[in-house]
């Protein structure tokens, strides 16, 4: 399948430390496939609003979810969105204030989010949800009733229009820094990890922790 | 020193899971001072833009910082922004799809930013940036140059206007899929740590990790 280069559009075009942008698609993927949440900006009253939710992604198509009733859910159906996925991955530290820096992989799309009508369409847009925050439950747990999914709107957001962005690596100080000397440069990585599973206090003993919880890595 | 309580706005007033909600400052504050970065949103030609970035905080005032010609910053200025700061703490497996959550701490602050001016101002908000993500720093390195103080541009976010949301324990399961039973409940927590300092390649050898670095917790 060929895929659009990234950053087609004015707004998603990367200016700033242009040498970090990707136009890769695999480089996006990547990104939202490891993050867990993402943040979301609309438009409320013609000010940004902007609140981290969950979502999942298929092939070209990012899936939010939220109740029908929800404020952000609205004023994202009505469009514009930005949505920003970021996995932050350590702090650079330079020998001079203006070269510190974070590494980190970030993504950016711009979309007007259209709501997934169709019972059916509408349970794939949710099993993508659910199968990236907690990958195994949908087959484990009942399928959602047509109830339950009447208090819920699901919204499908495109991933033409969006930039990636990657720094990695130490930092990057001038040669007069450098050869100053005397001041420690690097990075600390930050590492994020999944604990132990703690079972619910209503849980029966005999219940064991199903391997797509234990094993998650 | 008195404190506003939280969410004296319509906008920044918490309507989904109400519950959820904190009104002390204090948890505004320990959310702020333990996430490392932000989510600053924009408005970018009448349409949402958002964009990771860092921060810190001092009082009453978050500050952000950035160069002068970037985009994001110049709407920034321009104002109004939102900005959300997120630490994800982990996912909660329900025994129903519906009932799955994420346990989180979230903060979501509106504000029209003004811009710092004044050399001092100015280097004390770059300087609360600064250590904020690398705490120890600002003595160790030497302090911004005028000219480098002139390529930067930094923003004063007042936390006034700002809603905070928590959400931790295990998933809130109906009394009837408790008693169906058989199906695993409970919380993956979600861990963030340092890692193990890593020296540029370019870095002296007998230039030992200061404690600042070494130490991080």
């Amino acid at each position: 399948m060929t895929r659009m280069p990234l950053s087609p559009t004015e707004r998603s075009t990367i200016r700033r430390d242009a040498q970090r942008a990707r136009t890769d698609r695999a480089a996006l993927d990547a990104i939202l496939d490891e993050a867990l949440v993402c943040h979301l900006a609309v438009l409320l009253d013609g000010a940004p609003l902007v609140l981290p939710t969950t979502y999942g992604r298929d092939g070209d198509t990012m899936y939010l979810h939220g109740s029908h009733e929800a404020r952000s859910v609205r004023c994202a159906a009505a469009g514009p969105v930005c949505v920003a996925v970021t996995l932050v991955d350590g702090v650079v530290y330079a020998r001079n204030p203006k070269d510190f820096s974070m590494n980190y992989r970030s993504a950016v799309i711009h979309a007007q989010p259209a709501e997934v009508l169709g019972a059916d369409a509408k349970l794939h847009g949710l099993k993508t949800v659910i199968e990236h925050c907690a990958p195994g439950s949908w087959d484990y747990v009942p399928h959602p009733t047509a109830e339950d999914m009447s208090w819920t709107t699901v919204l499908a957001v495109d991933l033409t229009e969006a930039s990636v962005k990657v720094r990695s690596g130490g930092p990057v100080d001038s040669a007069a820094d450098i050869a100053a000397g005397g001041i420690w440069a690097g990075q600390l990585p930050l590492q994020t990890k999944w604990g132990i599973p703690i079972p619910s206090p209503d849980l029966d003993r005999d219940v064991v922790v199903p391997g797509h919880i234990a094993t998650r890595r």
